[in-house]
């Protein structure tokens, strides 16, 4: 067997964390740059994840009674001045089409940046009495946004989302929605992609713009820095009064609607690797591992090599018919030792290796990647294989979400001095999350913000409101918030 | 009971088709018209059959081995005109985007209209060995093509498809590959659509831009037109040497990769309303139909209510736990008759009407969509209602089939003379396709087009090769090709 040089190592994470994200992102084969400014191309590897995420995510939505539908891509500029803040949070950073089919348009359109102007035009032809209340509709697509800073899955040109629509009868329905929307997200974010988030409402300078109020799940990253990994937004009346989205209540009075907003995007891909991943590569959460288990054949002459394939065989249709998504490695010239890389590289959960000997004992090799050293290997018997296996897996989706609610645990601090704050703040990295009394005025949070670049990410719902002393200017509050350095 | 006038009978089919295609779209709400030229919106009921479609056709694709992907949704426009006929065809009809973020951009970028090009580029980088091939990948997402005149689902600017795109060692390889998907899309079409479809290689006067063969699926709608229902290209070497794709082989030669493309778009959500549909509106094969039972009950006084409520609430139950895709209608203030119109017009393979009567006696009346008048109703005793409804839609999938090819069959002619080719072709609406001999002279095809506007949809493989006589110019022949007015 040929010996094949492992070149793959990648940088180690506690040496230079963004180089290492880089690294894995590349090497598992999750991503590639693109020709085109801020857009990544999506390989099979990191699509799979996103098709597993997809379809979980897409059936939790469906159950809430929203169903998917689907909205052009470009978008009559004008619709985007419709609404005050909107236009001027989007405009700046929107692709603009001005010609098509050879020649200049009359009114330019833009690449949707998120589709709240256009779906809301929609609805308003839809919408006429309480009965077509609510109206819930989701969409799985592509967005643009011209960003200048970008990073791959994190920050891009072009990403790809779902973005749920919806428009109720009444405000206290619309925010309803809203933390039934938040709600879906945390469970799916924690039990699915073993993520431990934050939960709360952003502040009115961190809102989505036309937005009433923001709810935000947020998670923290290997460096410390706070990601936000989903929104849900309650948009009260205001992009019913800009489109005239209007319906004859049960007293025959024309009310306006009030609405809702929500999305999650592939941003996602990118927590799970900052997330999970260590210095050997990337770890997938099970649920989500487009190869849950791997089988890698160990042999050196052809007359073992027949025995051990056919055992090997028999494993895999054993783990397949107990369901796991399983794949036997038969790749010729490589060593067993760059495949075990390999495969860790990738991040699949589970390893079986088999050779010569194990087939004679009956026992093979299990080999778990969210452990390491001796304790991440194990016997079991061929005939108990799949049990096994599907055990262990459950084992490792729940031990990741340990691990990282451990770290998490380990970044949140509360502070009640500001020099304390500033000083863990400090530095390149993150600072993980900072749990801190803010009276709510803007001016305390700009200050906090340009002297630590920690924003505020989340302000915790239900607080028992217990009087305490803004962290920045000391005046009474009776809230805490989350400040992270972000991505 | 209040009655609610059913305001929503389609103009008859027979009396002008185009608008009776158009009214059952908007009414049975699959899509609407958008405030964007040439863009429609994709609404709840239609994007199911889109999401149902895309399901099955995702699973044959990846069982042939290609996975799925994701490409930048922009193409510098550059990277057009590495391709010269590709360039040709696509150019005229592209969307510009030539500022971003608040900047005119140094290169524009087209929004892809397909996406061969950047795809290759990608390609050329990932493709270094003989041990990188086959490589295949497929992608789902939006296109967009400035068409001139559009009509919802056939020819709209934006639509949505997959798009495979594959690169090989040999030629041999990649023609095999090239008619693997065209018989994986026949099969997929005429076993989950019912579309029968006339299957054939394209003339070079229809080829897709930039392929050196493309083959075609057709199908024949309900006025007599053809619509090409998907495509399966060879691309020869032509896109290798233009994006420099090549790898090392066997013997440590480098060469150019082999290639083939193929896709599917939403037009074929048209092709299920054209073929299937009738005056009452959508007909829907049950394997794509959303809702593949839906139960009507019928009472007046509540306490008849209560009880066929019940009833129909077991029926569901059995229904669903039998994997039937199965539906309440629990609506009030709407008749009977409304309900049994309005399902007819959203074209749900079966309905199950269960009075207080029939809670009595046990048994309901179940009405096949498929057929009309007695013919479509029979009883059912409700404890095998499931069974029952399960073969039912079995039968009505076959029948849809077999009355789309008894139509189609009706519709397919030889002809001999000119003259009579050109009296078939005669008038407004289609003319069905005409089986003719022609000599494979492009002046030939283009004097029909231009007196015909008949086109050649399909030169059948595989055939015996008889000797016959151009249907134009009267020189010797030995294919036959088949001609139709088209979408």
């Amino acid at each position: 067997m040929a010996e094949k040089q492992d070149d793959r190592k990648v940088t180690p994470r506690s040496q230079d964390f963004a180089q290492w994200y880089n690294d894995i992102v590349l090497r598992a084969e999750l991503a590639d740059y693109s020709p085109v400014r801020g857009c990544i191309v999506f390989r099979p590897d990191g699509f799979a994840i996103w098709e597993a995420l997809q379809a979980e995510l897409d059936r939790r939505i469906k159950k809430t009674g929203a169903r998917n539908a689907y909205f052009p891509v470009l978008i009559p500029m004008s619709f985007l001045h419709k609404e005050a803040k909107h236009v001027e949070g989007f405009a700046p950073e929107v692709a603009v089409v001005t010609h098509g089919g050879g020649k200049e348009l009359d009114e330019p359109l833009v690449v949707r940046p998120t589709s709240e102007t256009i779906i809301n035009h929609m609805f308003a032809q839809w919408i006429h009495s309480h009965r077509d209340l609510p109206m819930m509709v989701n969409q799985w697509c592509n967005v643009l946004r011209w960003e200048m800073r970008t990073r791959i899955f994190l920050r891009t040109a072009e990403f790809l989302w779902q973005e749920g629509h919806t428009a109720h009868a009444s405000s206290e329905e619309a925010v309803s929605e809203t933390l039934t929307m938040l709600e879906v997200y945390r469970k799916f974010v924690e039990e699915y992609l073993a993520i431990p988030l934050i939960v709360g409402r952003k502040s009115a300078a961190e809102r989505f713009p036309g937005a009433e109020e923001t709810y935000t799940i947020e998670g923290l990253m290997g460096d410390g820095r706070a990601l936000q990994c989903g929104t849900s937004h309650f948009l009260g009346q205001n992009f019913a009064k800009a489109f005239e989205i209007r319906f004859l209540d049960e007293s025959n009075q024309m009310q306006h609607v009030w609405q809702t907003s929500w999305g999650v995007s592939t941003r996602l891909l990118g927590a799970i690797v900052m997330v999970h991943g260590d210095d050997q590569g990337l770890r997938l959460p099970p649920a989500v591992a487009g190869t849950q288990v791997v089988i890698v054949p160990i042999y050196r002459k052809a007359e073992e090599g027949a025995q051990v394939m056919a055992s090997a065989r028999g494993i895999l249709e054993s783990l397949e018919n107990a369901g796991l998504r399983a794949r036997l490695d038969t790749r010729e010239g490589l060593t067993p030792g760059f495949k075990f890389n390999d495969w860790e590289m990738r991040g699949v959960p589970l390893r079986i290796e088999i050779g010569p000997r194990d087939v004679a004992s009956g026992e093979v090799v299990l080999a778990r990647r969210d452990r390491k050293g001796p304790e991440a290997k194990s016997k079991a018997a061929i005939p108990e294989i799949a049990m096994r296996a599907r055990t262990m897996l459950d084992e490792i989706q729940k031990s990741l979400f340990e691990q990282a609610k451990a770290a998490m645990a380990s970044q949140i601090r509360e502070f009640d001095s500001y020099a304390a704050l500033v000083k863990q703040m400090e530095g390149e990295g993150g600072g993980g999350f900072a749990n801190v009394y803010w009276c709510g005025n803007p001016v305390c949070e700009t200050k906090i913000r340009e002297e630590t670049k920690a924003t505020c990410r989340a302000i915790p719902l239900n607080q028992s409101g217990a009087a305490g002393k803004c962290i920045v200017c000391g005046t009474a509050a009776n809230e805490r918030a989350y400040f992270a350095k972000a991505y």
